[in-house]
């Protein structure tokens, strides 16, 4: 059983126009009033994929891709609620996010419903109904991203943001087959984002493959100043898979699935696919992951939800639901002593952890341990939902990163996800792996460079089976790939250089030759210490290459060439050499 | 009027013993019981020197270097007390900074008085009494750390440790006269310190000299995986200084000296003598630094001081000195909400300074506003108290370093201090300032390059006080000396380029000029991650200096400058810039 969602790929193969008219004809479909809370009028949405399609997809790099909004998300033109009737208000800016998204090409088309204030991990505390779960309209939805999720799941969008304290950004997407990515706490900017806990929160990130999510998350990147919790980090995207990773799961006496046998059973099966792609498995102590997430649910943090929603709680705590009244409410009566007493706790467990988490990759926990139906949870609402949130909420504690991935198959049918955590940074690595999880194999061998490393183009005695490939190799330099500059350059024979080297030198546009490079990753130390040995006259620039990209490179000093022998006509440095020339 | 604190250079021409009778001899000159609440017994002492003078010095850095420890920090055998008798209790463990610094072979004399719990700036709030001054026995000797800053200030200490949590261990510095170097948060270990602020503490060191404190902070560094505060920071130590930097000071309309003229004379005297050493004075707007002292006077972190002493406030609070008492009971009826709400606060004013301080190499600030009497204080404990924490108050919050030393004589003889402030890490870059201000002129020695690392010769925007100076500072990179190349070079000004670059292109022999150039050293990582950003038509090549030796350097691709303005004749980007001719 899996889901209907739609990968880019084929979205992309509509129009905008299309496009748009598949995701209003999936919501009829799925005839579900309770997935969007408000749906951009259908004219209007056709009306902005046409004025696209008429602009073409130049500089859109998610163009015409019909997108959801969790209504805890400013989305301008259409109003707020966080799923309270009595908080929405009209919204004239849209959220940081949401306009990167939307500068890119991608098409709002609604906005989705959620557990009232991003409280919960259901997806049935909202007034707005229960949205039903795309896969088995009898099991929750998951929350509280709840709608963004089962709108990808019908195919209603390429793409939804939801958001993510606890694991609301996961559980919606194990519960639905999709993939749901939980960023790094500030890769996406929080302004316009309803908050749930300002110091945990992130926006996230719902699409049906891995590739699609890390590629929207990328799109909507970016440091914003006004966003406290904003940082620079690294790209998210799709790393390649290393041959080998190291991946912490649970001692098995640890892992919990509260009676479900058959997620315990495809979380085994899982860790097996897991090995298969290269991972290491390793089994570490999890009491400290779970004693992080019970100070979430015992700690003061419920009082930053209290903090967000104060005017309310304080004056009408009536139109609050009333699972989401009782739980906020718990803030009253927190002090600051207790604050920092937690406070300091995390800030001990976090040291507890963090030899265990450096030497591992990644963790793989299960996205949920187990799956429960609307009607279980309504007869237990605190505590199973208490149970849905074993493997998510520390991770933002912890100030880790997450992706949840359809796996296997559980022996019912329904898709097993696993999640894969990553520090703070990661997001790239763990769609990595998340990527070849979802493929079930590993990638044809593309080597590509480490992450943190700094490629250099070579272009004489450092290309591969040159007398000073060595300096490359000792250095634990990887070969990426073999191309050519652009044509700018010109090719030297120096004078007198033992062993034999050419000059590379930049010339006039339209008077140059492409010339044959090689492109080496190398650490950044490496990189140092290689530069510092290089003799002049040459040095290192940044060379234009066929491809578009650019890297840094050797080049001559334009005064030690002006006897040389231009070898250009060659091509390449291991032309000129084949040629016994030099 | 100077301390008759005695340098290490003084400390080093005796032997052990012989220093430790120094120090006893000192105590007893001054004959002030109010200086120690515990004092080793002088035999012990003795003995302890002597031993080590049997050992020898050898892998012993501080040897024979008496010191004393502020009296909230933990040393074996000696009871800890906070300067609260009903606190006291017997140690067996000495705090980790301590043990290091005792096996560097230096000898801790005694525990000195502070004001309770370190809670004050004055000095005067100890059932211990109040140390006299060691320049003025009218005047406070500040607080807290107000035993400690005595103790080296009348000799009876090569230097000492105070705590730091809201100018505690630079305002009794001010006061007496002595060095007192505030490290970034993390760089000393805080396991064994009786906490305060448990997220804003820091162990301090007090010192004559800038040098000495810079040694004494560089040896008991160390990560230290107990205190969750602990973190790798670069290595403390006293980095050379650059021919500029540049420096934030308040608007002249924010200088707050509470009515003291001679302060006010002394501070833009003081930054006379800074300009003079080659910084670049830029006036800042300090009210979002107010606003963040007043936040830490107004705001939930009482209750970290609060859950420090929580037994003894809930069940004997007679026992603490009332102003203490008071201070620390506000903490009652703060709430988890209000602390969220302050730590927002405070974040964002993080933000809203940091670009500010991002174009800054540091501030500068009086370390005291103004100089009080104990009956002063003692009329009026509270309002001048918080008077005294002007300009120190902010840092801790923001996760600043500083330094506060010596420069110039108010109109009464008294020494007037400056505080130095920069970003986490930058204790060793500060104590370069400081030590240049110390001496009130610019070092003569030129520095040398650290072991392993990559020298470096820039030659337009990364010059020291340019905008991408930053670029090297940010690494960690040092500053080693100003020179020029051979005259084979030819500068010129590259058209768009921002901030504006010149580009240096070696010529034809003859042809050229002398250029100047700064020269930097990075490490290999630094290096290489440095040279990986630089962007074209600018390289890093080999540059021929006017002393004979070569560097890797920035040069240009000829083909870069066929239309650029040739500034050659300016000898130097410096001057091409000043001569507004950009």
């Amino acid at each position: 059983m899996r889901s209907n969602g739609r990968p880019f790929s084929w979205w992309r193969s509509l129009s905008a126009v299309e496009a748009v008219r598949q995701a209003y004809d999936a919501i009829r479909a799925a005839n579900d009033p309770a997935i969007f809370i408000a749906l951009k009028d259908e004219e209007a949405a056709l009306a902005e994929a046409a004025a696209l399609d008429a602009a073409g997809p130049e500089g859109k790099p998610l163009f015409g891709l019909p997108f959801a909004v969790k209504d805890n998300i400013d989305v301008a033109g259409m109003p707020t609620t966080a799923a309270c009737p009595d908080f929405a208000h009209d919204v004239e800016t849209s959220a940081f996010t949401v306009a990167r998204l939307e500068e890119a090409g991608a098409i709002c088309i609604g906005k989705t419903n959620l557990d009232q204030f991003a409280t919960g991990l259901v997806g049935v505390r909202s007034p707005y109904g229960v949205p039903k779960n795309a896969l088995d309209p009898a099991l929750i939805p998951g929350g509280s991203s709840s709608g963004s999720a089962v709108a990808v799941a019908i195919g209603a969008a390429a793409f939804s943001l939801g958001t993510d304290t606890a694991g609301s950004g996961r559980i919606p997407a194990g519960m639905n087959g999709i993939v749901g990515l939980k960023p790094s706490v500030g890769l996406l900017s929080a302004t316009g984002m309803v908050p749930a806990c300002r110091t945990l929160d992130t926006i996230s990130v719902f699409a049906p493959t891995v590739a699609d999510a890390a590629e929207a998350t990328a799109v909507a990147q970016g440091y914003d100043a006004a966003d406290f919790m904003s940082r620079t980090l690294p790209s998210a995207g799709v790393l390649p898979l290393p041959p080998h990773f190291t991946v912490g799961v649970p001692l098995p006496e640890q892992r919990q699935f509260f009676g479900d046998a058959k997620s315990q059973a495809a979380f085994e099966a899982d860790l097996e696919t897991l090995a298969g792609l290269g991972a290491i498995i390793r089994e570490i102590d999890f009491e400290p992951l779970h004693a992080v997430a019970r100070l979430l649910y015992e700690g003061p943090w419920v009082a930053e939800r209290y903090h967000a929603i104060r005017e309310i709680i304080e004056t009408r705590p009536d139109v609050l639901h009333p699972v989401t009244r009782k739980i906020i409410g718990g803030a009253d009566g927190i002090t600051a002593v207790d604050t920092f007493d937690a406070i300091y706790k995390l800030q001990t467990l976090k040291r507890a952890v963090q030899p265990t988490l450096a030497g591992l990759d990644c963790l793989a926990a299960p996205t949920v341990p187990a799956v429960y139906t609307v009607a279980e949870v309504e007869a237990d609402p605190v505590q199973l939902n208490s149970n849905l949130g074993t493997y998510t909420n520390f991770v933002n504690l912890l100030d880790l990163a997450a992706i949840s991935v359809p796996v296997g198959t559980r022996a019912d049918g329904l898709p097993s996800s696993l999640t894969l955590i990553g520090p703070a940074g990661s997001d790239a690595r763990l769609a990595g792996y998340a990527a070849a999880l979802e493929a079930g194999a590993r990638p044809e061998a593309v080597p590509a460079a480490p992450e943190g490393s700094i490629t250099l183009a070579v272009v004489g005695a450092h290309l591969s089976g040159m007398p000073l490939n060595h300096e490359l190799t000792d250095r634990n330099a990887v070969f990426l790939r073999a191309l050519t500059t652009t044509a700018d350059y010109r090719l030297y024979a120096l004078d007198g250089t033992v062993p034999p080297k050419p000059g590379l030198l930049r010339v006039e546009a339209g008077t140059g030759e492409t010339i044959a490079i090689e492109l080496w990753a190398l650490s950044p130390e490496a990189f140092g210490t290689f530069v510092a040995n290089i003799p002049a006259p040459l040095g290192i620039g940044t060379l234009a290459l066929e491809d578009g990209s650019s890297a840094k490179g050797f080049l001559v000093e334009a005064e030690a060439v002006k006897t040389a022998r231009d070898i250009s006509s060659y091509g390449s440095w291991r032309a000129f050499i084949a040629d016994g020339a030099s």
